[in-house]
């Protein structure tokens, strides 16, 4: 395993799990870690390599050349003894790019003094994204920054039939149309040609509070 | 509360708070309900209203007159049997709109088969989307659909200083730029004429396997 | 084993046990399955197969043809969440009978969601007939129908000696004796030439009240 | 309450309840007595009296004047040592008929060694019971002594719309038609006049083989 | 091993390893029964034979052919349920002297209604025993039956030097001397023409208050 | 409370609650101690003061001035640490007569090395006891010294109708016969005159297997 | 309290309560926080303030001004996590000085990484301090640095009676007396007049294999 | 090993670990005493013998052939039921020198009574060192008896640049410069040559209350 280019990820519950399968999906070499057995064998198939383990002792660590690596997630959910032990030995290892999941502000704040480079609250964030999706109408979300969201939606009736460039979505809504679904084809980008028809699913972009007005619209 | 238009959350741990904080955020009434005094306690001011109280008895939840609710989320985490029992009793009640957050593809299908519309995963979506910021060089991420992502990303050398237009970005990368953000500004939509800057940050969309790389160019 | 005529049997502690050994005893090919190596060895003589297994888990469930058998019950007790997982494979594999044992009403309402085709309470069910028993007279009760039941008792003073015919026992009580044993011999059908010996044990049946006014009578 | 016409039941769980609900649709007198809280406030107002005690201390029997019951039921489950202390109080005291749940052989057999008067074991005649539905196309089924048995089960097609004196079912079948049941109407006694329709619901009685072996025609 | 003279002894806590111990000590052949596999190998030496077994089970019992001794002694402690299990198998074997240790009031009476033919309260009855030597000045103590007991004790004063003819103690004091102990010496009994020297240990024989009263004097 | 003649009885246990009511019985004062209010409730009108308190520390201790005792009884069996603190604590306030119950071997030797002046064992010296009651056919025994033992037997049938003159009990067997109970009666001293019959209970001194074959004699 | 002047100690176990206690009697001003109310109330008339608080909630501590202190110490010493988020609070105020002490070479490491200024090992300190009186005959060590000792020691005999400027210690033992205590006085400065006597207590400094080697003289 | 002048240390955790290195660091042999499995490996190369074993049982310890040695330190940590026991048994073997941690004065106080030579209590100890240390400037401090201690700090201003004798430290200070460092350099003995340097540190003795504020001077 050339060590510069792969990820070590430890704890392998849901989300380290996800995440390495991802990883593995896009041929990025993956050393997964974890102390339970059985989540172990269920993944030995899948990983390039997956080791049972305990993450919080440095001559483990090094015993498998954790030190060698690049970039490193730690994937530990409910121990937070054991994600503070192993993000701690990652650090003073001097890996350049190491990740790790806090299950509250107090964890995150420590991994953070600590020295973690990058802090993930999963449960946090699609709390947060999902709010949308129960509150509108819309099929999917995502707020790439303050004010700044993508939504996809179902279009409103007044723009079925029309071109893009003709609905004036923008100066109408305050949101651009980004990509477009025919049903049973995927996404392409929207041009100002594009007719929007009933059965299509969009990608528009735009203030929050406009793309969820968007996608509330009839 | 007009119960029509407000959300019932269960469980408000940290996915069940930030979804109905977000919630109350965007102006939507919310009745939050745990079983823990302290977590009740502390969102006393900060949603509609919350109870504690065992979501799992059919007529505590109709004394807080839950059944008159059009959307309910079942955010309880790591009670696997509460989450279930509180499900099948939103079910019964008949709510239009029930999500529910599993924490396995078995809770994911039981839920599903007992009639919850929406299930929701957020380690197992959380860590797959991670994965491709752990992986490339890119700021954010999301896969709308199967194969066709948005991600935020800094813009490669060789566009800098150039029109949208001129650089040609759609058919030498196969990806589209959405929009950008000057420094110390907010995301406006790209134009063709918009000149990228060095400091610049892009949203781009396309092809999963293109914005990957053309967020790894440099 | 002909997966078509045999029975799965999943939980083998007192109901389970008692179910299967009964199957079998009747010439029904019986698999048993119980998480409990101890309960598993007990049985691997009585049972045509019995093996120890965690039936939460849909590949093991698989890799012993539980999803080829027509007919399954799902007679774990205690643990609901295990009770629950397994059902909900049972369900998914688009078994033809499911069979499951409640122990609340919650329970039973929850595998009715998941679409279990017959549910079984025998605590509430034994509670209710054996309250017969308790309050009155008689050896034995059931209920078939809303105000229907057989009871086994013994006969009063004043039809002792006389055939059934004379003693009118269906306009006088308003209930049918049905079968009738001698001391010492088995139950055979009464007619109405059926005299009645004073340590003979009847079957009557009638309204629920009626059987029990009966079976008080001295 | 009148001691002698009224029974104490120990135990409100499943079984407890049934039992003791079914006495009080009964019109007898029941003093229901637990050790949790919530159960006995449940059935406060169902049962004729309801108290919380704990019924392994002897002083605490005699206030409540369980001494002066005639009929006395041990349906505690789970607690072994409990249900044994309880029912060796029952017995010291000469309470007439103690009844007593048992969940094993050998808590049955301590039972009676301790003079319990009637031994009950819900969860294996239940499944002993349940075993014939499953097996069979029977709708209900009980055995009341070895090798006697009746069935609730659908008409074979060939003595559809025959008189029962005419189908000749007894000496074709070995069973004997009891009772029947036409759509929307309860159960009545079968006549050799009765003629059998085809939605009808017929009750037999005879050797268990022989009631399955009808139960099985179609 | 002849198990008609031989003793099983079930429970090699503090109590059966002692009696154990001395029933060997006494020619008596032993078998030693307990779960705890460090108890049994520590006494695997000791007793005649020693089983690590559970004796809540019948058929292990009969394996090590418990059925065929004539006494048995259940010194099982702390654990109720196992002591009341073992002691109704042995009941059932038709062993003709079970013993059984009672850890408190109803323990006993539950043995004695199973019917154990001997229940011994160890504590209690040594507390009792050591009260009389707490309070008084006696150094060792037994009261044989209500109101008449034996106690070892130093010499008063005043038939220091004196034949016991001449120191008439029974009329005196109402006791017996029945034996007499000289400083290097074993007991031997008492005769008129005893000396008694002041270092000598006496055992008097009396009503429980004499003895009492006799020790208490200097 | 007169502290010099009073004792102080720490832990209510069997052992404790016997020893300290057998002390009141016998119109000693009595301050009872133990840490479960259960158990302090129970006897608060049995003793002369009984209190619940943490026996392990010195200031409760001293509030209760159980430093102003003679003699103290440490009756604390199963928490060998608190037994082993509480024995310390009252060794270090120069109690006269600290007398402690020892649960094994080990924790004899500490309380002994702590400098409590007499330990006790119960469950070892009633488990030798009754190993001779298990072993023959006497009623009672007690070994006061080595080789020294009285028991309470029933006569052998040579001796009965004789003047114990006659009967030479003590040449022919090795045993004095020290007392003797007619039926109905209570113990009296035995003399030379007395004449042994046949319903008579016996009490006999001598060297320890003497007085076991006289009672095996029948 | 002049939170300027005052130390903060989180945590009042032994290590923390003598801490704070050695303070107080140097007239420092003490705000003591622990969870145990227990233990808080015992020192609450000895420490300037004492409070029973959960320090790992940063709203707490800073209701305690906890932010306002120059000096704080974390003395909590087996809950783990409960050091690392004090700690991790107390870094993020800004304190000046922040001491913590740690249970393992890992948990130094964590408190190290978070920022805290000084990390303190007791365990371990006082392990290696005693190793040297447990081997040798030295009454009192420390070792100041790596190679340089201060050992309480008795002179050897060839020094007793003689001017410390002719016994020639220096250059005969390698090491220097610093102080010397008579009987019954305090320590005073060794000058070269200095007569040590044969009860004298010295303080020698030097090499550590030189003090140990002198006070291994006889 | 030379039993006579090895230690056998039991208990290896912290603080019987630092000791154990320490001693073996001396040349001292060292037998290693602990249960856990774990921690006995990680230090089988590193003390002379190193050896899992419950230290509890005399017969292990026998065996171990720990009664021929003639210094032990009992280093058990928080099992005080271990810890007592083991103390107890070194005591009853006669070893010349025990040694032993307590945790409380409770725990000091019964292995005192024991008979434990040498109680060392690290936690408080440390505790109070530290105190020193936190509340001045020193950078290291020990107290040799009451009002007599060294510390080790930095040199305030005015002594700076000048030689020892001129300074008149001991008349205008109270205290003895007894060792000097140079920047790079370990200590040497201070001498009335001897000129203090801005970058030295300075060991002085003196009178607690002076050594504080001279090392508070600037």
């Amino acid at each position: 395993m050339a060590h510069g280019n792969a990820v070590v990820v430890i704890g392998l519950g849901r989300f380290g799990r996800a995440l390495a399968l991802e990883l593995v999906g896009e041929d990025t070499e993956v050393l997964g870690i974890d102390r339970d057995a059985e989540l172990v064998q269920s993944l030995s198939g899948s990983l390039t390599h997956v080791v049972r383990a305990d993450s919080t002792k440095e001559e483990i660590l090094r015993q498998l050349a954790v030190h060698e690596f690049d970039r490193a997630v730690v994937a530990i959910g409910t121990d937070l003894e054991a994600s503070i032990l192993t993000a701690s030995l990652l650090v003073s290892f001097g890996i350049q790019d190491v990740w790790a999941k806090a299950v509250s502000e107090a964890h995150g704040r420590i991994l953070t003094q600590l020295g973690v480079h990058h802090v993930v609250y999963p449960e946090h964030d699609m709390g947060q994204r999902v709010a949308h999706l129960v509150r509108g109408r819309m099929l999917d979300y995502i707020e790439f920054e303050d004010d700044f969201a993508m939504v996809k939606t179902t279009p409103p009736t007044d723009i079925i039939g029309e071109r893009l460039a003709d609905s004036a979505v923008r100066s109408r809504y305050g949101v651009t149309v980004v990509a477009i679904k025919r049903p049973g084809e995927g996404f392409t980008y929207a041009t100002p040609e594009t007719v929007v028809g009933s059965e299509d699913t969009l990608i528009v972009a735009g203030r929050t509070q406009k793309t969820e007005r968007f996608s509330d619209l009839r």
